[in-house]
């Protein structure tokens, strides 16, 4: 950790690895030899050309996306999925299912409300969202083009520990909160996608991997900047894509690569979560959100002292040392810490010991 | 000029000036003091508010934005807003009138024609877009939502001189290749844009300066990231912004107000079109592809020899001598030198040396 570097537990945009700052810096005025800043580059241009394709080979390489499935880049994050979506997929039957197991899989559910006939599959409204409801629970009907869910709920703390059965109806998941955190059997999938500022790159760009035999299904009325179809032809480039930011992934990629992949990955993400829920769970100061220990998010950990004025002296005092973003989403208060791939176990390490001081120092 | 970086003169993306690279690199570990990189800043942060606040105050200032308009920060560049402008606006009365004078103007109109009837108010087709059309030759229907056109045409290097009259029917204008070039009367249009990839910032984004009275008439199958009124409403932040991207145009602003603003920009851009175009129409060698010259653009100077092979020859040898994508758009052929804000006078007159220089050589 550089010295005078902060520890910051933002839900996203978030910490990214310090090599990666490093090299980016380091190539801005010139890269590699090429006289230009990545920033500055035609995206026609044989430079750049090398840069997206060894990014998304990287992408598919360490996704392990098999060849039934294409990798895209797509302007403006996880919220112009939630449209492009509906307006890409829902046409082939007019109907739609959506898990609502928070907020933004209810945004999901009602921008695509405009553009079909769409159904609540299931929903964990009933206890504010502080579990994943079970296969059980989960309706999907027949005739739907698509089920749809979030793998990880930022707000509440929660994550999917299974991938559902649909019978058959192809699957669409939002994984923009644990992507690249643990492996994923992409085959599994119709559509994968993600917003890049948590654990990808710079905010402004959604990677989605979709099954082709998926595209061509696009309402009339859907913008070409949001066609499948157009930005499987067209190789993510119909129009000028988010260069510096496909360019800020590939960085990403490389250090997933060195780490030693999404294995690894997975096994950092347990140990840094499991640091902070197993204190969490023998505290008497501080109790987690989710007690579902199946439910729980190794992403977000939720918690709080149950008394509001405690919590924001809590998230104040941590601030002050070197610990940023603590304060919990206004829709359940308390605290919230995302340990995103980039938060090293050293800052989870740290937090956990400024837990135990605070719980000490306020019995 | 570092003495390592070249010249570059593409059509976009394209040259940022040096001190905002130079700037953008000191700040990438550690923003001024908050132990982050503004790539990792949640974008409610008060740290990263105050980039966002200044930058669009500074875009008002500079653009002399009256308090009738609003500036906002968009996802997805110019493509996107070819749709977002129709979604939004066409819905008032179901019709639109587009001037065709380039590629991107009839990309626009061909995706407005999704959403209501569309018209030609004009074009310069006849003559393969190498003119802009006169007042007299536009025709607007009394009763269209808006007249659009495009104020500087990349591929063919041709820029409107004159705001067409349009009797109080909302003007919106594509000022992705000229915006901050010179002064506007923003008061004169209803809807400005432009991708910022060319002279405001890396790509990814677009910058819309729209007159508040016209937001509110979207269809109802506006995508809520491409909706104006909301996009009011949450000051750009309905979801996670292209956080970095606005930064970067927040660095590039400084630095036009660093140069004089935009009375000073005209004068250099002035000064840069000029050096070529005097020179292209005293050569024996090339030739202007514009030659109408209230129609030329000072943005991007379109030329060639009239052998595609003389051509090739020279986009070739000028990229080996440090002055790169010369090469024209394949709709013109030929060559294409852009010259931004961030193109310096000693790239145009390198350019014009060498010129001179490959015109001796090839009599």
């Amino acid at each position: 950790m550089t010295a005078d570097r902060i520890y910051n537990f933002s839900a996203g945009p978030s910490m990214l690895p310090v090599s990666v700052l490093e090299k980016a810096a380091s190539e801005m005025l010139n890269y590699r030899g090429s006289g230009m800043s990545v920033m500055e580059m035609s995206h026609r241009s044989k430079v750049y050309q090398a840069i997206f394709d060894e990014t998304k080979a990287d992408l598919k390489s360490i996704l392990k996306v098999p060849d039934t499935h294409e990798v895209l880049f797509m302007h403006g994050g996880a919220t112009a999925q939630f449209a492009a979506v509906a307006m890409n997929l829902i046409g082939k039957t007019g109907k739609a299912d959506y898990a609502v197991t928070g907020n933004f899989a209810n945004l999901a559910k009602k921008e695509a409300a405009k553009y079909g006939d769409v159904a609540e599959a299931c929903s964990s409204a009933d206890k504010n969202h502080t579990y994943i409801p079970a296969q059980s629970d989960i309706k999907v009907r027949p005739d739907a083009s698509y089920f749809y869910y979030c793998s990880n709920n930022t707000i509440y703390g929660t994550e999917w520990s299974y991938v559902p059965e649909t019978a058959g109806i192809p699957i669409v998941c939002d994984m923009s909160s644990d992507i690249l955190s643990k492996p994923v059997d992409v085959s599994k999938y119709g559509v994968i996608f993600a917003g890049v500022q948590k654990n990808m790159a710079p905010a402004g760009m959604a990677a989605v991997i979709i099954d082709k035999s998926l595209a061509g299904n696009e309402l009339a009325i859907t913008p070409t900047i949001m066609n499948y179809k157009t930005t499987i032809e067209k190789d993510s480039m119909y129009n000028t894509p988010p260069c510096y930011t496909i360019y800020m992934l590939g960085l990403v990629l490389k250090w997933v690569q060195s780490m030693g992949g999404l294995e690894a990955m997975e096994t950092i993400k347990r140990e840094k979560a499991a640091l902070l829920y197993d204190y969490l769970d023998n505290s008497t100061l501080f109790k987690a959100c989710c007690n579902d220990s199946a439910s729980r998010s190794d992403m977000n950990v939720t918690f709080n002292t149950g008394n509001e004025e405690l919590d924001a002296q809590f998230a104040s005092e941590a601030g002050k040392a070197g610990m940023s973003n603590l304060k919990g989403h206004r829709n359940v208060g308390g605290m919230r810490a995302s340990i995103y791939n980039a938060m090293p176990v050293e800052g989870v390490k740290k937090l956990v010991e400024f837990m135990k001081d605070f719980e000490m120092r306020n019995k």
